[in-house]
């Protein structure tokens, strides 16, 4: 690291429970384009006194996380199309005290879409939290218009589906797969499947499980998981095993996290640096 | 530097122009003593929002410059015996939201003068702005009850006398020691000499000027310069050739920022570190 100065731009991140993520991923990439930057994760127990403090402090890009994604909403000048669309912020940019605010995961969705060239198609997408959100608005604004949403919580993912104008189908709590027969599982067909859920994450109760059947697994043309600790989750195995092609949630960390780094310092890094960079974030 | 991390603990300064000067000060002792702090310099238009960030966002101290000195007393909590002895502040610690304010100049007069072991005794103190006000205060509460300010500006110099129970000797707007005769020479006499002017500061109009005559210094018993840049002003450099005791204004530096870093911290530097810190601070 450089020896710190008083002229180095700060940015931060807000969220209940910071992690090192992006705080290592910023100052990696600061470190390695010679950017006078400097990144520091931060906790609040007073959201509109830690958007005060981003315009009084001048400070430059404020991540947020949960649970302030929906709050900051009134605590910002201006809500880009991609905060808007999703009514959630997960990136502040301060311009001479202008308070602008993104929503990176959705531009993330947009950006693997396009990258790894998924033609629209029927798609299902399991979840209906904050960021199935994120990824429903953001397919369905690429274009893709017949979706399915398949939800545990069945009012959240109603709400979700006729938000954006798709379907939506009910799953048992959990195994869904294994407790559907073949016939009824709508995920079998869809050219596109998308896990926003906890299934295969590192440390929750359902690490070891799959997210979509070996069937319809065999089915689709892309499967995508946005769970990134581990980016090798049971889904993304059986996908690699049945040669249907991948996006992994390591993928959607990075760019969401590339894309934060463009509005915050104007510098697009290359995608060597980027995937250095997000290697080096997970590593501890 | 060590790899930046989401708990490192951050300390700030607020001034109309920061210099490099603190953020260099603390970070190589942060760096030295391996402590998981960041410290950075920032200006800011709106004082009350960049208090609320300080609340806000856990910032744990805050060095507060001119021209906030006084503005702040009202958005802290409570004053420390140091601020309220002289309204004005230059140091913040925050201990979980309760903002407490300290003036470390006034604490660092005092601390010199125990660690030179200056004796109570007449004391002539040049100048009348903020910092003479420090000198002041802190003098008469170390014992000083017999002192006098020697100020360009008559009223400003008589206020602050009249504050601190002291006298006040006008003086002619330059050249007051020439232009005087050596028995119309206030300073003549006084143990202790202060100056705390800008006469004798690098890049000044009166840098190469000495702000306590010949005769003041060799019949004082110590002799005091607040200018720190450069330490060896012309009042040090005759001081030293007549052999009388002197007091930097690079000790003073030093110690109010080494009783900034302590408040922060809660651990002291040696002499060593802080020496080595500061010489470092100073190099640009």
């Amino acid at each position: 690291m450089p020896i710190l100065n008083k002229d180095m731009t700060l940015c931060i991140s807000l969220s209940g429970r910071p992690s090192n993520i992006g705080t290592r991923f910023h100052n990696y990439l600061y470190d390695a384009l010679e950017l006078n930057y400097i990144y520091k994760a931060f906790s609040t127990g007073d959201l509109p006194a830690a958007i005060a403090g981003v315009r009084g402090l001048g400070i430059r890009g404020c991540a947020v996380s949960m649970p302030f994604k929906e709050a900051v909403i009134p605590l910002v000048d201006e809500l880009d199309a991609s905060a808007a669309a999703i009514e959630s912020v997960n990136t502040i940019v301060n311009t001479d005290g202008h308070l602008k605010a993104y929503n990176t995961d959705y531009l993330a969705i947009q950006r693997l879409v396009e990258r790894h060239a998924v033609a629209p198609c029927p798609v299902v997408v399991r979840g209906s939290g904050g960021m199935a959100k994120a990824v429903v608005a953001a397919l369905r604004d690429a274009g893709f218009t017949d979706g399915t949403v398949l939800a545990r919580n069945e009012a959240a993912g109603r709400a979700l589906a006729e938000q954006y104008g798709w379907r939506v189908a009910a799953q048992a709590a959990s195994c869904a797969e294994s407790d559907a027969g073949q016939s009824s599982d709508v995920a079998v067909g869809a050219g596109l499947l998308v896990n926003v859920t906890p299934i295969g994450m590192a440390g929750g109760a359902e690490s070891a499980e799959q997210s979509f059947s070996d069937a319809a697994i065999a089915a689709a043309s892309v499967v995508w998981d946005v769970v990134a600790m581990p980016s090798e989750t049971p889904l993304i195995r059986a996908a690699r095993a049945a040669g249907t092609r991948v996006i992994t949630g390591a993928e959607v960390i990075a760019i969401q996290a590339e894309e934060q780094f463009v509005l915050y310092t104007g510098v697009r890094p290359s995608p060597k640096l980027v995937a250095e960079a997000s290697a080096f974030s997970l590593q501890e």
